[in-house]
Order: structure tokens, then sequence, then C-alpha cells
């Protein structure tokens, strides 16, 4: 893995961007990794992803800021820089099913996550085994009916402890305050246990088996402050019939929900989401 | 193929009904060809088909009835009986969109759908020829603000002088009154463009698109007087990005429309659908 | 979760042996739960598995050989009887690589494999604290050219002395021997890294990467003494484009793998498999 | 739909790429609408893909290889360009079985293949009607054993004669000779009926049944002169069980040949393949 550094932009669409871009990144001698772009026509809007090696690279990340202004201010540019070695550190929040806790914690000791995972939050404290056992720190924060604002006061300030810049909504089964929720901007993801915007809101596999369904899903997403409502990161479904009962579709519901969630927190991780008009752009 | 009877059975659950079932067959000389059955525990029902081939069953399918009679008043079963060589009679009702019906015209004449089609009503008259190809006679019944219960007579008329067993819906995009749907209960089957129960209503692409999902879908189901809330018989998705226009998600659609339909066609006229609590057992 | 019996059944082709099976239960006063039944029409072979509640079933199951064999001579059946009580003891087998044992150990705790994992054994001593952490035994084995003979018997020694009904190849790196395979026939479960019959054999992703595949995908089977040729129990595969990298395969591979392993370990344990010609039946 | 030039590059990776490409259309005044490119790190190569706005671009394209010879000669580029106003012309063959023909033309009917279908050619007299619906010129050529040169002089006669671009194998089951292949090269896009590199070769649907796979496929691949071992464009699949008989896969299969080769004819036709190491980069 070369360290690179990573470039999203978002800005109106016109003439020249790309070649304005990647001549400022060959000017200073950086090698392109990967260079993706989207364009949203009916709103007419630009979006790219530059990564490059920074071996070679002549210019400090820190003065960045100050020689890329000239041309960020002549496309109207909003853009951040990323770093590949610079891995986002993360905060998981469970309640009581852990199975996406587990695979996410399995997949951050095998690196796949690639973001560090710096914190387990449950309100039960079921899940302290399973945080120690792949060294995680582990806190038990209870919610109760009335403590809510304390209990998300120490769940702000064990982030904060621990410099969490993503918190991973692992079937964390509250709802966390807009106040919360705006610490965090576009850096909560939560998994949703059905195939949004079917079934949003409270259990969507009863309703699912209810309606009689062929296909269940999963959906990963941003929080916002509208339940369900955020941007959408990934989805997937299975097949079921009317010989899968409930806790068949539960269970069949628990590979979604680990792999969906899996990838948004890689993807993540990795920098390749944009969010804009709450949908996400996912560079690929 | 065989010529086969065809036995389909819904009543309460309790002990005996497979053996009282599979003794009258043997009693009579039938060869089961396929048995499946299903119960749905919460609602304590059983549900079977049941079919056999009919090369050496001694009892005449008209005396069906009088000898099975004991058994399913001692079962309180609802069943009916269908006969593999009597193909149901289909109705193919189009508007614009053709993409649908000349898939099913196309199946027709490959045998895949295993029902005859006998008629294609479309409230434009473009679809003429494509009838007219597949040498299946076209109506063009026009359908106007005002008009609609005019229409619907020369519709049900039609359908009686062709004798139809089945109307299937290939992206006709009028509504059909309660009178209409009550002649052809679990008759008429329709395909919608969305994973239902997402985006019921019109144009589920353009609100999938601006939703932003990840995956798209198409759903065939039984018309009821609910719209979009009849009982699903099939559904399935394709993944799509943000790289997607709503013009790509429309193509991409079409593929998902035309399966969905096609499958829920064979499927019915095989006779191997139950509907109960507005859902589908779909035997296999 | 009711105790309750299963009857798998084997035989040709021929009028009465539904109802034959289906009269035999009911008249010892036995619930059918669930009856399935295949028939593949050119061996002329008939397939069965019905499963009854044993609440108020009035025969011992000890004396249903004695009972049931008048039925079994008459239609020359090949059967066995289970219980779903008696729930499989299993071991699981695993080399360097730990994610299908991990997440079969962590199905073992939620209770979904719908087996006892009483055993973990491996040629590599990694594994032994993910074993421990969920409570199972660990043997390490270690096995080196030249020692197989020995580590084979070892194996088998602990198999025995732990009563192992089924043996899960986890990503286990060695070839057993047919001796070994000979012990624990159509008990054996191997999860192969490819959509076989594709890439068999040593490095499947490798190959799929360099041929270029749009697919890949992973499969579980019975272990035969023919490498890679058993039974298959159950594929899955997932969508790769140019842009993945051999890396990004063995990822996303990994998450099939996991899935089809699983799947199969626990319709093995809920007796739900039937094999015939190098195939399988798999009821649902 | 804008009249837009397509610029395709492949050559050794190395810096400045990207920059000299996005720079010289900029300079022309180019308004690039799609940007993509791919590495293959292995190997050290680079593909870029990338499309601009004909209008406002100063540069007649008859002087385009003029005035980018330089940046070509530098990077050692392999290039082509192409416009999207030149639509591809396209001639189908194909044999007994039309299903793709007829899903082609009709997609062709709804401008979804991004070509002109000019011509079908079968060495069968069936399809002449459903060519002749859809107003697209029919040529039967027979095939018989000895006089295939014979033959194939006709078909390249008639494929000169069209200023064909394109040939579509749409199940056309003669083997091409070498010199016919060598004629179009990159330019022959087959299907095969299962999923590659399972089951190359003839009767892959008897061979999936008799191996008792759980999942079938299909595969749209560029011909080469080693039989289904071109560079595959795309494969799709579909779930089987025991219950599916041999005509039951036949029959799921179709509906894969059917979008996987639709599916490759038009990111074909849309310039969005290129081919190395007898793979494909498919640009989306």
């Amino acid at each position: 893995m070369p360290d690179s550094a990573i470039l999203l932009i978002h800005c109106p669409d016109r003439k020249g961007i790309v070649a304005a871009v990647a001549d400022f990144i060959c000017r200073h001698n950086g090698n392109i990794l990967h260079a993706d772009q989207h364009q949203d026509a009916s709103l007419g809007l630009f979006f790219m992803r530059v990564e490059w090696d920074l071996g070679g690279f002549d210019l400090d990340l820190a003065d960045f800021a100050a020689e890329f202004e000239a041309i960020a201010r002549e496309f109207r540019m909003r853009w951040r820089l990323e770093r590949s070695s610079a891995r986002p550190k993360a905060a998981i929040f469970v309640s009581r099913h852990d199975h996406c806790l587990a695979d996410l914690l399995y997949r951050h000791r095998s690196g796949e996550l690639a973001c560090h995972v710096s914190l387990v939050i449950s309100n039960h404290p079921d899940a302290s085994d399973l945080a120690g056992f792949y060294r995680v720190p582990f806190h038990h924060v209870p919610v109760e009916p009335g403590n809510r604002e304390a209990a998300e006061e120490e769940q702000l300030r064990l982030l904060d402890a621990h410099g969490i810049d993503l918190v991973v909504l692992a079937r964390y089964m509250q709802v966390l305050s807009p106040a919360f929720v705006a610490r965090y901007p576009q850096r909560i993801i939560n998994v949703h246990h059905s195939f949004l915007p079917a079934f949003s809101g409270p259990r969507p596999y009863h309703r699912a088996f209810e309606r009689g369904v062929k296909l269940i899903g999963a959906t990963s997403h941003y929080v916002t402050n509208d339940l369900d409502e955020g941007p959408i990161i990934e989805q997937d479904v299975v097949r079921v019939s009317h010989r899968d009962q409930l806790e068949d579709m539960v269970q069949k519901g628990r590979d979604l929900e680990k792999v969906v969630l899996a990838r948004a927190v890689r993807w993540h991780a990795l920098h390749r989401i944009l969010v804009y008009a709450n949908k996400t752009v996912v560079f690929d």
C-alpha cells in the first residue's frame, strides 16, 4: 500500500475541471493512481475523486490548501483532502443483537475495514467479552427513559476522548438526538434491516413477513434527523418464499445486515463516498 | 407431458390430511407426480398441491367432487381441481410500453407460458402489429376520461366472448374498477415497476432515482381494489449506482418487469399459486 | 421447537409410496409438520423427506424399524430416521484462513447451525484463541510431509472420542486420505473457493483473476475421493469487475465462502439433504 | 444526446497521462462528459476512456490524429477515436434458437442497443419472418458439411456489402474459421450458455444438470480462435435446484443468454470495452 493522497471535489459542472486538477497534480510530480468523476446532468453538478501516490509528490500536504486555492476558487469547489495512511478512528455502537459487531470486529482484525476500531459502546453489558476478545475498549453506557441526554453526553465524551471520526450503529436500537447527529454530519453510519424505503421504522421483518414479499433486504445509510431517511450507501437482498417463517427471515437478514454495513464502513474509510442531495456517489 | 390432475387444498391444519388425500388418489390408482404442502403455523392453516398422472386413474374427473366430498367435509377443505391439459386462456392488456407484451408473446409462441394467449386489448392502437405478427387477435379499446365504464363493458364483453380465465396487465396504465376486479378474483395479474411496498403508486423509477436507492426492482401481483397492495407473486431486483440516470433505471427495470411478469403468468397457468391472507404460496 | 422425527426415503418410483408413508404416520397418530418429495424422472427414482411431531405419536422410535419394515420392503426403500432433538456433533477442521471458522463459531453460539460444534482441529496453532473464546475444545494436529498418516490417526482418534457425526472443512488445506473419507461417507463437508466445476484445484482466485471472469463464486460440497468433484450442496456468486484486483477477489470471496459453508452445515444438521448420482436433493 | 467524441487509450502507466489528455481536450474547448481510467498494477498498464461534447470543440475530428500525435508518441499510446453519432452497424447470426435474436431485434427497435442492426444471417430459413417484422434484411446462408468455406465467403460478402462493424452470434451454432475471425478482431461477440470457464464446449446445460450445480449461467465474450476462450464481457447466473429438470434449466438459461448478450452488444456499441491480456475493461 503506497502512502497516497485523496482529493474529493464537488462543484458546478463546467469545462476544464479535470484538466486543471490533473495538471496541478502532474506539475507537482504526483502519479495518479485512481481518478473517477461523476456528473449529475439534471443538477449541473460535477464530482471527482482523485488519488495519487505521495512518493515523489513535491508539495507538502500542509501547503496543499494554499497552493490549490486558486483552482478551487475558480471552479467554486467544495473539496477535502485525505491521506490513506491516516486511518479513520471508528466507534461501534451496539445493543443486544451483536452479529454485526462480531462481523465488524473480525473484519477489523483481518485488516479489511480500512479504519481503526477504537471503541465499542453499548447500552447493554453483553458485548463486553466479544470486544475484549478483539482487544477493543468496551464501554457500557445504559440508556433509560429519562436519561438519554446524560447517556449521550457520556457517549460524546468517550468519542472525544478517543478522537473518533466515524460512528457505526451496528444494530444500535436507540434513536440519536439531533444534537448528537449534528456533531457527526455524514459520519454516522446505520444499518436498517429492510430494503429502504420499504419498511422504514420499527419491526421491518415482521412487516415484510405480513406483506408476503419475495425478497428481503438490508440498507446501510448515513444518519440524519429523519429516521431511516438518510443517504443510502449500500443495499442488498436475499430471496425468501412462503416457507420462510419470521425467524427464517430474521436469520437470512442477518447475513445481509453484516455485508451492507461492512461495505459501507470500508468505503467510508477509503474516502470513496460523496454525499449530495440526500444521495451518495460511491466511487469504485 | 402426461395428462395430469392438480388438486389444490386449503384447510385448518390437523392430523391425517396428507394420508387421507394420498390414500384417496392411491385407491383410485393415481400415480402422484408432485406433492407439496405448506403450513402457516401462526394461523394454523394447511395448504397442499398434489398432481397425479391421469393415465390409469380409475375415477372420471366429472365424478371427483362427489367422491372426494367426504374427505373435504371432514377436513373442512376449500379445494379446486385443475387439469394440466386444459390450458387457461389469457388476455393481455397493454398501454404504450410494449416490452412486456413482446416478451409474453414470444414466450407464448415458444410454449413457455403454459397458457393460451387468446387476446390482446389496448387503449392505444400501437401494439396491433406486434399482436398480428404472433397471430393473436388485437382489440383497440380507447379509454378516455368519462368513458371508463363503457370501455370496461367492452373489455368484459371481449373477455366473455373469448372465454378468458386470466387477465394479464402488461404495463396497462389504467386502473380497473372494483366491479371489473370482482369479476376476476385472483385472476388478474399486474406488474408494478418497483420493489413493492417501496414506491407503490405512480412514477416509481422517478422516485427511486430521487431517493438514491442502490437496487431497483419489479413486482408481479394479483390485483385487488387496493392499488399495488394485492398478493405478491414474484419480485426481482437489479443493482444500480450513482452512474445510472433515470433513463438507465427505466431500461434496466424493463428486464425485471419482463421476467417477474412472465414467471407469474407461468406459475398461475400451472396452478402453482395459492392465495391466503393477502399472500401467495407458490409451490415449486 | 417440537421434538420431531424425520424420515428420509430413497426408492424406485411407483404408485402408492406417499399414501403408504402418510398412512403409516397417521395410524400412529403423528402430525406431519413437513413433507416434501422429489422424483428423478430420467432415473425413475423417488425421494421423500417427511417430518412429524412426536407429541402424541404412539410408536416408540426404537420400534420404528420393525414396524416400518413391511412398507420399506414392499417399495424397496433405502431410508433413515433422524430425531430433531438429537443434534449432530460436528468437528471443524481449519488451516490458516480462519474466516469460515469464526463465522461458524459465531453462528453456533447463536443457535443457527442446528448442530453442536464439539471440536476444532487445526494443523496450525493460530485458531486456538478463537475456539477458546467460543468455549470449543481446540486440538493442534500438525501435518508435515511424511506424517500425514499419523496425523489422520490422531484426528480420527479425536473424532471417535467426541462421537463426531459431521466433519466440516472450513478452509482446511490438507487433502484427506481415501481411508479417512471412507470413515465419514457423506459426512464431510468442504468449501471450495470457486464456482465449481470452474477453477477446481488450487489457487482458484488467481485463475479467476487471470481468466477475467465477471462473477466469482464459492461452493460447499460433500467430500469424495475425487478432489472438488463431490456432490454440490450450495453455491453462490458475487459480481467483480476489471477494478477488482486479486486481493479484492479474495476479500469478496470470503463472504461467499462463509455463507455457502454455513448453509450446507445447517441443512445437513437439519437432515434436509439426500445424495444420489453425485448430486444433492436439498429439501426446503 | 449530444454529439460526442470518445477516446480510448491503452499505454504503459506513468505520470502525467491524465493531465496531458485532459489538457489537450480543454485547450480545444471540449467539455468532458465522462472520464474513466484503469490501471493494471501487475502489468504496469494504463487504460482510459474519455468522452467529450463536440459542441464548442474547436478541432475538426479529421485533424485529431495529427494534433494528438505528439501526446500519443510521448506516452506510447495505442488509441482510437470514436464518435457517438456514428452508430456501429451490426449483423446478427442465428441458428434455430431465436430467443436472443427476438430479444435483440426488439431492443434495437426501442433504441436500447446503441447500434444499427443492418442484417440477419442464418443457416436456417426460420427467422426470416421475425427479421421481416422488424424490417431488418434477412439472408439464409445454409452451412453444410463440406461447404463451410463457401458459406463463409457468402457471409463475408454480405458483411462487406452492408459495411458491418460488429458481428453478433446470437446462438449461432457454427464455428467460424480462423480466417473469418481474423477479419473481425474484437468485433465478434458470442453468447455461451454456461458460466465460463465451466462447461465450455457443447451441451453445457446437459453437463450442468449432470453435475448437479446449484446455479447456472451465461457468458458473452469476444470470439477468438480458441473456442469459448475469448475475453469475457459479461456473465450472469440464476439459481436452480434439484427440482429443475434439464428443460427447466434450458428455459431459465434463455433469460440469462438474452441479457448478457444484449448488454455486451450495447457496451460494445457505446465504445465502453477495451481488451487486453484476453480480458476486458468495461467502463461504466
